[in-house]
Order: structure tokens, then sequence, then C-alpha cells
């Protein structure tokens, strides 16, 4: 059988559907974030790198850099097991300290990354907890779908940050069942904000767990960083935590936080979590040291909004539309994705500027999108280069202006 | 509802049954390796690691620490983003050509861990080729096993190793639809090794794809360290291998190789690979020094077989049992959780000798054991010593010694 040919026939129709992926080949960097080269058929170039999720740029904090370096040199370069088989590292317990201080929580497990972490723990959850039904948003994470869908557990999914009908979806379900409410607090590609009040009054007026996923929000919101559930003051009410060091903390690795029950419930039955090899320590170290730094410094996160307000008002000025939201996040809705390709390669190519087309299937069709993540290292030139050449470009391109 | 009561009733069914695990607490001391530092409720000591996957101690060789050192230096903490999203770094495609050339193969595939890539490809596979089987050896480990369930595809279990049974099972299917082979060469918790050309002989002859997991045997076995199917001049006849970078080469992180069209496939539609923060870029460059050094190395292999020898005669003269195998790693069979664990205890607190109890899930129940990986670092004193307290402890124990 020829299976070339069966890789190839699907592959020709994403193409055919402008739905084929090409990465940018980039180098980063250290300590010129954002700064990056970029490799293309034409040789290597710097470009300013606009899509990030390296958010505040900690990625090459030199705390960050020396505490990586030092384990490196402490402890080697892997940990040389599974977290069961001579895997566990003091370095990992002292971040998962970290971690479980960072949300005010007892207990917290860490994972090869934030998706091993929605993965493994809603798949454990679902499949293990008898009858157990998860209410889903609709807008979840691909993670988190898939360990719903792997758990085998009934799923209901309810109106993307809808807390009534949510309440809706609950009041439907026998009263004894294990219930799950699975949400984000900031969602990435539109950057919208979870009602995280209302959800959590509505689940526990029906005796629902609460999961919250603050992946894009751990770092950057609250006044330690943890989240838009420490900024609410609602951390205590949400059974589980879950969040990734691979973003606004700038390593890699993910993890959940929660009571020592449930924590030790997912360390011993989740495949994902024990047939595995463990992180490096040096990662572990790497990542308490980020945290730890963003627990007390505000000058990122006040950065951050400074810019991201500041790149939100030129689009403005120059009636370039994108979505309104509370967060760090700026969608340039395109809506077809050759356009989205064309846009970005232009960006690229005349103006040094690095947006990466986002296209189906991490946004819906005809939703294909620039999007935009200001950090605090995105000098006030930086920005009025980009608001600049988009605005030259949506005058080429004769794309319809917002209308101001 | 009272979830932790839930959790912890499941957690108590574990403990009784002798199956709760406690992880040993180890702090990794770089250029020490097989010593560790053992924390636990008696304070901090050394001890000798006896099951660490780091099988030929390249965590902390000096080339591979100055390589991740160098590129946190160069690069930064972390990747920024998915490999679509801003995260695909040169050191990315450096080492993915260093995986192609490894197995002879055109492309390759990195991924977070070995388990994702086992997850993501046999998912991505097996959902998305229309009608296809997966014929999946009955010893699979857990991350193909999830894959294969979470695909979604008609999955048969043929006898393990047994090319025979797979003709049989082989045979029953329709000509016309896609089948995968799916095995591994080096078994971890047996040690055993697959009779891969005869896989290959059967699997070819009904025009079945091959998946094979080497996971266990990349960097130690053929002359450039690209597994079994290397040494047995065989790789190219075995369509997609499978690898990790957290064992015998010291650092974190999975990959598959195979057919740029596979590749591509998988890269393109595998959510495990797409909805995640790729790799920091230091591990890649740490990834591919180990790599590249082990291909032209021979005194770790050569080393790593003389003590695993070494430590099997010893065990024999002893009249300490241990399972037959052609591989590197030496099971000692106990048969039981509690005693296995008891075991273990000993040694650490008596012995100063660290090997974790192998229980269910790991392997299965009734087949508890011990289980001793032999470094190119571990001494002909450390193998006197583990031998001598072994001996000690099974004339303590009164368990039944084999006949010599
Ligand atoms: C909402 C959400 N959850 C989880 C993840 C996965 O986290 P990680 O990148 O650490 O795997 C992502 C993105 O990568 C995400 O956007
Ligand atoms: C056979 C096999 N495949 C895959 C894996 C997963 O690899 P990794 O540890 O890189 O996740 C393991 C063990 O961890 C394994 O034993």
């Amino acid at each position: 059988m020829d299976f070339d040919a069966l890789f190839n026939a699907q592959l020709d129709q994403l193409k055919s559907d402008g739905n084929y992926r090409y990465f940018a080949e980039l180098e980063r960097k250290c300590g010129k974030f954002p700064r990056a080269a970029n490799h293309d058929e034409n040789g290597v170039r710097d470009v300013t790198v606009w899509c990030s999720n390296d958010y505040l740029g900690m990625g090459q904090h030199p705390k960050v850099i020396a505490a990586m370096c030092e384990a490196v040199e402490r402890t080697g370069t892997g940990a040389g097991g599974t977290r069961n088989i001579s895997g566990t590292n003091h370095d990992h317990l002292l971040l998962e300290q970290e971690l479980a201080d960072l949300h005010g929580k007892e207990a917290a497990l860490l994972f090869t990354s934030g998706y091993v972490s929605n993965w493994a723990a809603l798949s454990t959850l679902g499949s293990r907890l008898k009858d157990c039904v998860i209410l889903s948003d609709a807008g979840n994470h691909a993670s988190m779908i898939e360990g719903i869908r792997h758990s085998k557990a009934t799923k209901v999914i309810w109106k993307h940050n809808d807390a009534h009908d949510l309440e809706m979806k609950l009041r439907a379900l026998p009263r004894d069942v294990p219930k799950i409410v699975a949400f984000e607090s900031v969602y990435s590609m539109d950057g919208d904000i979870a009602p995280i009040r209302e959800i959590v009054d509505v689940a526990e007026k029906y005796g629902a767990m609460t999961y919250l996923d603050e992946v894009h929000a751990v770092g950057m919101y609250g006044p330690r960083g943890g989240g838009v559930a420490e900024r609410e003051g609602l951390s205590d009410r949400i059974t589980l935590i879950e969040g990734t060091l691979g973003k606004a903390y700038g390593v890699v690795g993910g993890y959940i936080t929660g009571s020592p029950a449930l924590c030790d419930f997912i360390r011993s039955f989740a495949s994902g979590f024990i047939f595995t090899t463990a992180l490096p320590p040096a990662i572990a170290a790497a990542a308490r040291t980020s945290i730890a730094y963003l627990k007390t410094s505000q000058i990122e996160r006040a950065a951050q909004k400074r810019q991201v307000a500041r790149l939100r008002a030129a689009l403005d000025r120059e009636g370039i539309p994108h979505m309104v939201n509370e967060s760090h996040i700026i969608p340039v809705m395109i809506g077809d994705p050759v356009k989205t390709r064309m846009l970005a390669d232009y960006l690229m190519q005349e103006w040094d500027i690095y947006v990466q087309p986002i296209n189906y299937p991490t946004v819906p069709k005809g939703t294909e999108r620039l999007r935009f993540t200001p950090s605090p290292l995105h000098s006030d030139a930086d920005i009025d280069h980009l608001v600049n050449a988009l605005s030259v470009l949506w005058r080429q391109c004769a794309l319809a202006r917002a209308v101001a």
C-alpha cells in the first residue's frame, strides 16, 4: 500500500484550502527579544517578533537564564527517569511548592507541558470518577477537548463564557453524579476573559467541581501573577487551577494545583504523568525562578499593559479593526486563510515584522487572523513601525477599514 | 459533592493493595552519577542510583552540559510559542536533521516527549487513514496504547514478539485496508528484544506499514546508536522509527522519523504536536550534541555492555534469579508489590542503594520486580556492593534462590 500517497492526498487538500502551514524558522537571541533572526530562502535577517507567547520576555531574563545554567551545571541536562523511577528531583518538589503557593493551594503536580497536564488530568478525572459528566466551555483548548474525549465521560458543551447556559445544562443533570465544569480564564485567540465569579457561583450551587485553565493568564494577571482567579480573589473557590511554564514564565512545562487528594489522585492514576520522563531539574529551577520573580515584580506586568494599550490606541487611530477584549491579546480579523498568509508574508518581507497567520484548526474556518501580543520589551518605536506597516498594507490591499 | 473523599477512596484502595507509589526525592549531582543525594525523613544522604534511564550517563557529559548552557545563553530559556506560532527555532531544525540522519530517514519531527510522539503519531495515523487497522504487540508501552485508543481505529493485538501470530492476524484482514504494525525494539521492563526482521518480513508481505518504538535502544544499539533496527541493518525497511531524547541521550523530548510525507502529515494534523509550546532551543541543542557524540563514540556502549555482563555474572554466582535477555536491562522478579517495596527500602536504608520497586500499572500484577540498569559509570566496586547487598537480603528474607 502506498502510504505516502495517502498522506500527500490529505496534505494537498490542506494546501488547496490555504490551510497548509509554513513555520517561520527563527533564531531567538538572548537579550535582543523581541528581535530574532529569521531564516528563509533569501538568507538570515533580523525581524521583530509580534506573536510570541513569551509574553513578558522572561525567557531572556538574566535571573532565569542564570538559574537554568546553574542547575544544568549542578544536576546535568536531564532527569534520568520517569517521576516514579529515579526521575523525581529536589528541584521538581521545590517548583511544585512554588506553584501551590502561587495559586494558594495545598498541592501541585508538574507535567511535561500544559497540553499534557490538561489531557492527563481531564482524562483521568473523567474516566475514574464513576458516571462523571464534564461540562466544557465551547471555546476550550484542544488539550482539554482531547482529554475529555479520551476519558469517555459524558460531555456537555455550554455556550462560550455563558454562565446562564451553564446553569441550564447543570440543572438538567441528576443531582448525584460527579460534575466537572471546565473552562479557561483568558481565551488565547479572541483574548476574551471568562466571567469566573458567575461560573463558580453556578458550579457551587450544583455541587460541581471547577477546572480552570489559566495558561494565558499566569504570570500576567493578579498581584502575584496567580492569574485572573487571583485578581478576582476567587482562587480558593476553584477546585483545580491548571497552568503552563512555557508562556509568561518563559520556559516549558505544565501543571495543576489543588487539594493534596486531587493531586495525589492524578499523580497515581494519570498515564500521561506516569509513563514519561520527568522534565529536567534545570527546567524546574528556571521556572521556579521566573515564578518567584513575577510574584513580586510588577514592572513587567505594568509595562505590558502600557504597550498593549498603546498598540490598541494606535490601531484605532489608523482605523485598523481589532477585536475588543480586556486582555493582552490583540486579534486583527482577516477571515480568509490565503489573505491572512499574504498579509503576514508582506509584513515579513517588506517590514521585517513577524506575525504568524492564524488559521484552522487553531481558529474556526472563516475567522483567520493576525494575532499581536505586545510585550514589555516592544518599544514605542516598534509599535509605530508595526502600525505604519499595517496602515500601508490596509491601503494597498484595499481592505475595508473599520468605521471610526 | 465531596470530591476529595472520592479521590481518597481510590487512593486507599491502592495503598491496601500495596500499589501506592512513593517517589524517591533525589538530587542529581553533575559529574557524580550514578551517585545522587537522596532526601527522606532521615535527612539527605548520598546513594547509588541503580534504576536510571540515563543509561549512558550522557546527562552529565561535559559536551552536552556545555551545549545546553551555551544555547541558554544564546537563545534564552524557552521557545516562546508553539511550533507554528513563533516557536520553531533553528536549533529544532538542526536536531530534526540529526535525527533523520541517525535513522537513515529523509525527515524527522520533534515532540515534547517520547510519550507525546507515540500518542500523537498513532492517534493521528489511526484516525485519519480511512478504515485503518492497527496491529499492536501485546507488550506495547502505555503511550502507544493510549494513542491507538484515542484514534478509535480498529485494534488487533498480537502475541508479544510473535511474528507468526502477527501473520495470522494480518492474513485475516481485508487486503485493501491500511494496516499499521506497531511494536518496540527493546521492551523496557523485561528487556527482551523484538524479532524485527521476521516482523518486517511479515508486514511487507501484507503491505502493512511498520511503526517501531526504539525508545530503550537509541544511543545504545547499532554502530551509530541508531537502535536495534540499525544494528540489524533494517532501518530502511521500517516506515516510522520513534525515539526519545530523555533516556540514553540524557535530555528530554521525543521524535519520529520517516518519509517527508509521513512527517509532514503528522506535523500538519497531530493535535499533540500542534497545540503545545515547542521544546526550548537549548534542549534541542543539548540533545543534538548528545546524538552526534554517540554517533561516533563507542566507549560508552562498550563499557555499558561490560558492566551489564559483569552484573549478570555476579548475580548468577550468588544464585540471584534474574530474567534472561539480550539487552542492558536486568530485571530481578519478586512477584509481590509489598515484598518488592520492602526489599527496595532495605537496600536504600541499609546499603545506600536506590532501586525503585516496579509495580502495577508499569508491569502486570504478580510480576513486581527490581529492575537494574548498569551504566558505563557504575564501577566494578558498585557492582560488588550491589550484589553483596542482594545476597545478604536474599538470605535474610529467605527468598527462594534460583537453582544454580
Ligand atoms: C488554553 C491553553 N491551554 C493549554 C495549552 C498548552 O500549554 P503548553 O503550551 O504548555 O503545552 C495552550 C497552548 O499551548 C493553551 O492555549
Ligand atoms: C517504550 C517506551 N516508549 C515511550 C516512552 C515515553 O518516552 P518519554 O519518556 O520520552 O516520554 C517510554 C518511557 O518513558 C517507553 O518506555
